[in-house]
């Protein structure tokens, strides 16, 4: 779908005009990403408020030729300093007011903007790119489409080839993980893997170790693929043998309250109602102390996003915000269990992105 | 040495008395990392210019029991929102004149901080700890030697097992070593690995692609290992089968050029004039327009840091610092070559990290 940058282009215009700017100067690489499909490391972009064709991209003499094949609608101008090189070209093209990323430009670099824009009012305008990268367009979609799945059949393989046993280490695990995720098309992952085995599997963000994966442990796998920029997230907490009583207990708990949350996701439920869906369940059972984070966060082009479903989220949900719902129970010194998907908001009921089975694992 | 935390924030303290500063804010995860060891995602430090007792460490609740074993020796704050909580904690304590890092800190978060800090006075301080940086102390270079050598090992290995060879993708040998430098000890790479075989070659930041190296290609490797947080930075250009005569002459020519820039690390050499002592050899063989960027860069917990080896450079050298050398001629659609070291200048010439040769290697 090639045309999804000139139209994100489009309803950026439409914020640029309703917020009295002339244009937009994006420093942001995301959001530079986000709005022209560009990958490089170094880029800015002034969007301008009454069209494509005025508006500029700048990079480094790195990317002439990748920007040529990737930004081949706009004009192009290569300059090291590329936010002060568009900031420049806002005066010269006399523009009179410029907004600028507020919440991503430093207070030392608006100095070196001012300086460089001269009698253009530079004027604050944060998240105008974000707001829209909110709402998933078809070609994201299939991008975490795409990471999931990397996610999904990586998982799949592992358990397949025995790659879940006794006697390997979390980080054998992770690093096995991460390649077969390579193998179905991923271009990297999404975060540093967590592995986490028995008693580790209660820290809410362990980091994989050389500890040993023994039979009874249980063993989250929180981790996630990266494909075109965008990131999948999903957790699955497996037992290695039988599971104990305790663990069938908090796994079923965590189940039912991950269900839960995932059918409060509806266009125009508060996130904060999301979050107290899967919340109380657990509360319920009495484990409101041992769920200790957020219910879920926006996913895209970066891990963590807006929305955050949390108990001090804000806002509503709207058709197209890509999730993550991932409620956990800890048991400090035990074990503990999250089972996360990423998903779709949809106007008839949430898209799972993440298909692995949610049903508890013995392996 | 567990003792190089101490000791660099206890440097930071001179620098705060010098500048007239109660206390430095440090919100830059690069920094807070220097300046206490914590690795986490979120965390800041309120250093007091009166000593480490007095000093604060925030980070959220995910953190907990990892920052009590990496940063013990500090007074720990548990607050999701770290930064607002130690501008706020600052204003309890009575402190009335504390900097912040307005490199690192947004327009509209100053805003925020400025309302959690009351009453008291903040001030710009760029740059304070990133000063420090500059020169590696022995716990660093250390980092550093372990980074390269598991760089070195990967590429020998690579060698050794026919990783190099005439039917294989860019993209799987990125793959190879990346995965041998993690055998080796890396905990990861240090960034996108660049694998550019044939014409590709001749583009300085290719990635890698499925383009398949063939017979007499030039093949391009850049590439680094992570290791404690640290970076090694390394490129080697071999060539598959006998080289061609304008192989070998550019090869030459380049690690002609490269030596001439190691010779000139000197403590109390100006960062430019390294440049233009190895820029001088390719343009006197009337290839100066084919050499398309700087000398070379910092390197330690970022890819890039300060000094910028580059005619545009500024500043002088010092003992200690740890640099990259890696001048380059690009022969567009043909081949490019480019050779790279990371090293530590010191008093009594440079000190090699990255010990694989620099002859050419036909493989």
């Amino acid at each position: 779908m090639s045309d999804s940058h000139p139209r994100r282009r489009a309803a950026l215009r439409t914020s640029l005009r309703d917020a009295g700017l002339d244009a937009l100067l994006v420093v942001d690489l995301l959001n530079v990403r986000y709005l022209t499909g560009f990958t490089g490391s170094n880029g800015a972009l002034l969007v301008h408020a009454d069209g494509d064709e005025h508006s500029v991209f700048c990079t480094d003499g790195r990317y002439l030729r990748q920007s040529a094949v990737q930004v081949p609608e706009l004009e192009r101008v290569i300059e090291r300093a590329s936010a002060l090189a568009l900031a420049a070209r806002a005066a010269k093209d006399g523009l009179r007011r410029v907004g600028y990323e507020s919440q991503h430009v430093t207070v030392d670099g608006l100095d070196a903007l001012a300086d460089a824009a001269g009698s253009v009012e530079l004027t604050r305008a944060p998240n105008l790119v974000e707001r829209l990268r909110l709402v998933k367009d078809d070609t994201e979609i299939e991008a975490l489409r795409m990471a999931c799945a990397a996610a999904d059949r990586a998982l799949a393989n592992l358990i397949e080839h025995g790659g879940l046993r006794p006697g390997r280490t979390e980080r054998e695990v992770a690093r096995e993980l991460e390649s077969r995720m390579l193998d179905h098309g991923a271009t990297g992952r999404a975060f540093e893997s967590i592995v986490a085995a028995g008693a580790n599997s209660a820290i809410p963000h362990h980091r994989p170790t050389d500890a040993v994966l023994a039979a009874g442990d249980f063993v989250k796998l929180d981790f996630g693929a990266l494909v075109d920029g965008y990131h999948s997230d999903m957790t699955r907490t497996v037992v290695l043998g039988e599971p104990a009583d305790w663990q069938c207990e908090i796994y079923d708990l965590v189940a039912a309250a991950q269900a839960a949350g995932r059918a409060a996701l509806r266009p125009g439920a508060a996130v904060r109602d999301v979050d107290a869906a899967a919340r109380d369940v657990i509360e319920r059972a009495g484990r409101g102390a041992e769920f200790t984070h957020g219910l879920g966060h926006g996913v895209g082009l970066e891990i963590h996003e807006a929305p955050s479903l949390a108990k001090t989220g804000e806002g509503t949900l709207s058709a197209g915000m890509a999730v993550t719902v991932e409620p956990g129970v800890y048991l400090s010194g035990r074990g503990g269990v999250r089972i996360e998907d990423t998903l779709v908001v949809r106007d008839d009921g949430p898209e799972l992105l993440t298909l692995t089975t949610k049903q508890l694992m013995v392996v």
